[in-house]
């Protein structure tokens, strides 16, 4: 008998999250096995509280998928939802499976990152311990780059062309003037640098921004930084660029933007990190007493529908694609994960991986990638991220501005 | 006898800048009245200093012209030189007019904004003054829109463009979560509020942020902004979206940035004005006890050439272009404008201004266009600006990154 199904959306937003829906909702319509597709509006929580959209309705006109594909941000809307342990809360487990039991729910996909894929680990461990016929996948995302067993997570490679193509053109404005300048910019990452790191593919003939990148892997000293920046300048650098991940801290591992403001704690007990650029700007202008000006990009360079990358938004619906395959296959419990098959062609492939090595898990920049003075990266990490920013999907456009496929009226 | 021609770029980088040094630079190639076409490096300082570049070498390469047109930032350099009163120091102008004639210069282009439009006012009073044959022509540009007798700015509409995509893809990134929110985006503009204006463009169908808009123009109150979040959140708005100008000010004239930081000023005796959101997010918080959060658009507003205003670019490079023809008809101390013909069809054309009207002036947004609360715009600046971000140059790519055209090594 065929079975509905239901996909959510959790953690921040990306500018391909949406392509991964579409993907899970389009093979999922496809599907001789799976019956009504539903989708979750605001996660865990909506489900619990019966939100939902009906995906056969929103993607049957023509376009529609190819629309969803390009959208940015989160469609069904997102939550930061933190289950509780089963020992703990029975109840919440109990609602959650009478209502897939009342929807006639299967399979339940969950796209987002390290902490959505507790939910999947959390769920899945439920049903198997409840004898529950729901199979629960997860399909990865985040920004941050940092889930384990993927060579990548969908939403990193839009994130670094839009950081790499921004430094490209920080570097170009902050060229200008021939007096000698430092220009900080902040980019997105708690603990992982892969974002920072990004900046660097910003480089090549012609661009020499950014000079120096910071990430969060190597201890981060304010007397090293003002030395690394005298000897560019001794080089005869003028307008020196600076990438540096929100989440550098010092070697007693004190972040450097907890030097002066408190940093207000997520549910998850993530620290609310910004303002990193702006007190490196300070403390250039104390020590050389030049033109020193912070940048903090903002949450355009995860929500930039407008520069995304192709092969991102394209392995991104695969990927959701994959997940109803594998759930075709009998999968529950698992993440989807891309296996890089080779860098140059640039090949991956599709895989199923247990969730349990992996919710709540982290991948770092690993250290051989980063170089010997912490200040900047490798060839390796090039050769790694280079394919993943390539191309441009085709954003429709009305009166100047991308069309994005919204639930506001 | 053919006259050379020199071209400077002066005040702070645009998308379009170049466009308009493409387009004088190759109106004088084609122009058989003028001889060899040099570009200043840094402005009127660099021409001090004799640092010039060969525009005819720089082009002669075919899609040479294309690439300059859609490089954003400054390609010859930008300076903030302020030139002294001609009776206060008359050395600095024997020194420009004696470079000019030893490199038979009959022609200066003068890129640039307010400021540097004092430049050419100057310049061209003292050749008047002295009987020197160089005429002196000022191209307008700066994002601000603020230059008085054109109907807008070239730089003006692509920053209005990527402006209104932030805001939108912010709108979308804000509305993912349930929980209520206050997103404030700070926008460029010291004393006019064209750009933040623009922030408008992103509503339409689906799309409902910006939900207030503040500008310099009316004077900005505490009490009123907290009022009008509450009034959204009684209409049941759970994600607030505010755009604000930099340059807000109290009733008293205090800038509210001012109000916990000291404010540098540069050599014109502009304030520096910089994190208006970050103090409004404060105020959000204290008041609300909810999520705020500031968000900086920062340089990219100015120097986003990856996603430019194709009407933008073609006018800048025309009005470029078309200043050339006014030198060939013997106009100096002049600036070129852009005269609207109509709005729909938007049509507009050339003219060359005396610039005595101009230099020191600044244009603000007409108060008949804000809303009578002053939190809004109306449909006037609407059809005045929508045409103005209409179309999308193509602008190179190579390795998943825009390639510009640069003067770095």
């Amino acid at each position: 008998m065929k079975k509905n199904c239901v996909i959510g959306q959790s953690g921040g937003p990306t500018a391909v999250i949406n392509a991964s829906l579409a993907g899970v909702a389009a093979a999922a319509l496809a599907s001789p096995h799976i019956g009504r597709v539903l989708g979750m509006v605001n996660g865990v929580q909506g489900l619990m509280e019966e939100r939902f959209v009906d995906m056969g309705e929103l993607l049957k006109e023509t376009g529609q998928v190819e629309l969803l594909k390009t959208t940015p941000a989160a469609y069904l809307g997102s939550c930061r939802f933190r289950l509780p342990d089963m020992g703990q809360d029975a109840a919440v487990y109990e609602t959650i499976f009478n209502l897939l039991d009342k929807y006639h729910i299967g399979y339940v996909f969950y796209i987002g990152g390290n902490d959505s894929m507790d939910t999947v680990h959390k769920l899945d461990a439920y049903a198997r311990a409840k004898g529950k016929e729901v199979q629960v996948i997860g399909v990865p995302k985040t920004i941050d780059n940092d889930l384990p067993e993927t060579d990548h997570t969908p939403g990193y490679g839009s994130a670094a062309k839009y950081i790499a193509a921004s430094l490209r053109e920080i570097g170009m404005d902050s060229a200008v003037y021939c007096q000698p300048s430092v220009t900080v910019v902040e980019i997105m990452g708690r603990n992982a640098g892969w974002l920072t790191a990004a900046s660097a593919l910003a480089r090549g003939k012609g661009y020499a921004a950014p000079h120096l990148i910071y990430l969060p892997e190597v201890p981060f000293a304010d007397e090293r930084f003002l030395a690394d920046l005298e000897a560019l300048q001794k080089q005869g650098v003028v307008n020196i660029v600076v990438a540096v991940s929100e989440g550098i801290r010092y070697g007693n591992g004190v972040y450097v933007c907890e030097d002066t403001q408190n940093c207000a704690t997520d549910v998850f007990g993530h620290k609310n990190l910004s303002g990193v650029a702006k007190i490196l700007e300070q403390k250039v202008k104390a020590a050389f007493g030049i033109k020193a000006r912070g940048v903090e990009l903002n949450v355009l360079q995860r929500c930039g529908g407008h520069f995304a990358s192709l092969t991102d938004v394209d392995e991104a619906f695969a990927i959701g694609w994959q997940s109803v395959r594998a759930a075709e296959r009998g999968a529950s419990g698992v993440m989807m994960v891309y296996v890089r098959e080779s860098d140059d062609p640039y090949r991956i492939q599709f895989a199923a991986r247990d969730i349990g090595g992996i919710a709540n898990g982290e991948k770092l920049v690993p250290r051989s990638w980063i170089n010997q003075l912490g200040n900047g990266i490798t060839k390796e990490f090039l050769y790694y991220a280079q394919p993943l920013i390539l191309g441009e999907p085709e954003v429709r456009m009305d009166q100047g501005l991308p069309v994005y496929l919204s639930r506001q009226q």
